[in-house]
Order: C-alpha cells, then sequence, then structure tokens
C-alpha cells in the first residue's frame, strides 16, 4: 500500500479541501469565525494578494493573535480585513459577491468553552453569506457540538440547511459516526449554476 | 469562477474518488454487487493487469450485462472474476488480503425493484470483506433506502457502522440532505494503522 496510502480527511482538513477547489485569486471570501486565525491565513493565501478575506470575531483577542500568527508566518495583512463584530453583522461590512465563507461553529477548540456561537445570529449570518453568494460558491460550517447548547445549534442548523431549495443549492453533510467524542459535522451549501 | 469550477461530487462519483485514492495496480478488490458491471469496469482498470476483481451476483443476468460492457469498451476480463452468487459468500471465493469493496445497496437503479439487498446477508458481507481489509483499505457503501425495505435496510447498516470500534477503523458518512428524492447515502469504512 505504500506510496498511496492516503487516509480519510478530518472535517476541518476537508473543509480546506472543498474551498481549494473553487476559490481562485482575486476572490472574495468570508472567514466568519475567526478565532486564532488559522482559516483566515488559509483563505489569505488562496485569494492571494488580489483578493480580500473578510474576517469576523467578537473578540478582541482574535484580531491580536491572527495579527501575530500572520507576522509569525511572515505574511502581510494586505488582502485581509479583520472586523472586530459578530457575524451577523456580515451585510453591513460585505457587499460584493463572495466565493466562499467559512464558519466554525460552537466554541474555540482549545478556548474559552463559555464563549460558544448561538444559533440565531449564526443562521442569521449563513443567510448573509448566501445572499452574496456566488454561482459555485461555498459556504462552510464545522459544527461542533459536544457541548452545552451544541447539539441545540447543531440541530437548528441542520433544519435550516435541509430546507434550502434543491433547485438552488446542493447541501452535503459530511461526518464520521463511529468515534465517541462528538468529533466536529461539516456541512456544505453549494450555490448551483 | 470559469477555470477552477468543480461541483460536489455526488455519493457515486465520490465513491470512485475514494476508491482510486487508495487501490494501485496489482491490488485485490471486490464488486459485492456486480449489476451492469460498471463498478467491476472501474475497479478492472485500477487494479490493472497484475490485480484481481472478484465481483459478485445473484442474478445471472447481471454476469451477462458485464461480460456485454467489457466487450463494448474493448476491455479483457483478464483481471476479472465474475461470480454467480450472493456476496454474503465472499469468504469462500476471496481468500486474499484486499484493499477495497464496493457495494451498491438496496436496488439496481433502472433495474427490477423487487430485487433488492436485504440486511442481514448484506452485514455478513461486509463483515466479511472486513476480515480481508488491508490497513489504509476501504470499504464503500453506496445505500439507496427508498423502496419498501430500504429504511430499515439502510438504519440497520448505520448501527453496524456506527459501533465498529474507533481504534480500528474510521466511519464517513456522507449524505446530501437537502433534497427531496432520497438520494444515495455513501458510507465509507476505513481501516486504520
Amino acid at each position: 500500500m505504500e506510496g498511496k496510502l492516503k487516509m480519510l480527511d478530518n472535517a476541518m482538513q476537508y473543509s480546506h479541501q472543498l474551498l481549494t477547489e473553487i476559490v481562485q485569486p482575486g476572490d472574495v471570501v468570508i472567514d466568519a469565525t475567526m478565532g486564532n486565525g488559522h482559516d483566515t491565513l488559509f483563505l489569505s493565501e488562496l485569494v492571494q494578494s488580489t483578493g480580500r478575506v473578510f474576517s469576523f470575531d467578537v473578540q478582541k483577542a482574535a484580531l491580536e493573535q491572527t495579527r501575530a500568527l500572520f507576522e509569525h508566518q511572515h505574511q502581510t495583512l494586505i488582502n485581509v480585513e479583520l472586523i472586530h463584530a459578530s457575524h451577523d453583522q456580515i451585510d453591513h461590512y460585505v457587499t460584493e459577491p463572495i466565493t466562499g465563507a467559512i464558519f466554525n461553529l460552537g466554541y474555540l477548540p482549545g478556548g474559552d468553552k463559555s464563549i460558544i456561537t448561538h444559533p440565531t445570529s449564526t443562521i442569521s449570518a449563513v443567510q448573509q453569506s448566501l445572499n452574496q453568494l456566488k454561482i459555485g460558491g461555498r459556504i462552510i460550517l464545522v459544527c461542533y457540538y459536544g457541548h452545552p447548547g451544541g447539539q441545540e445549534e447543531l440541530q437548528q442548523l441542520l433544519s435550516f440547511v435541509a430546507e434550502l431549495d434543491q433547485h438552488h443549492y446542493s447541501c452535503l453533510r459530511y461526518e464520521f459516526i463511529n468515534q465517541i467524542n462528538n468529533p466536529p459535522i461539516l456541512l456544505c451549501i453549494e450555490r448551483k449554476k
């Protein structure tokens, strides 16, 4: 088997794969949950200097961590807007068509589990992202749900996504089903031609 | 977006992607549900002349259709065993370690919907395939369930797969959740290192 051994992608790896397939230099994209900035950095590299990344977080510390991450990686923030606001304010900041958006929902892994996303603002933010989504674009939701309130947020999100019109959107669920520690579930909404 | 537009794989396309990633020339693989022979042909091309495909069907017509398909595609059956038996006889025919197996469960799309797979023999066949599965190998189940008995088979399979030990297997569920016509659900069992 050597030479071709490829293991199944976990939800985080697959989220990057799904974005890599469609995001091009010059595109506009959203990181709806900046956190430690890793997805912002990943998106910044995909869209390159001619593109733009709008990155949101309600925690001021996230902006500082993200600036530090870019500095540490010798990357400039020239194509990135770090926005200290909730992602349910997306439509106040992003008016261009977007190719992709990524949400990490629940708590920040390794962070304060008392600071979590909430279903009402999350669904509003997803809807605002959909309003700007180009044909062929994708919105990725990586859902952590093993915390208090996590199951409720997950169920409300699943209902919202499952009700999107199949003529306009393909909605994928990607999940490992034999693991005891509630690994994150990935949802991908793709806008159809 | 032109130039990079890639749509999400449906279950059938993704099943082939997952096999392409790990099957190499010279490998031994199983098509547990020969049907019209398309997966057998696909596997035969992956393992090439030094490999081997064991392909099962209870319907004699499937063997004839598969022979006709190979002939039509100018492919030889030199590396293929067409076996007129149920897939719950896998352990009578396959004694080598396998890299992959594929099951299309439910009815044959476009075929006779009264001829369906059944949970007891399906789960036995999956277990027999697991017994032969190499490290890094994958068993793919593409589950059609929109027919009488389909939901029951799906639920039993999901229970079986979800209970596989996470230390030995990763079990992925890949599913479109906003479509009204019960598109197939893909399950992938990967044997871990």
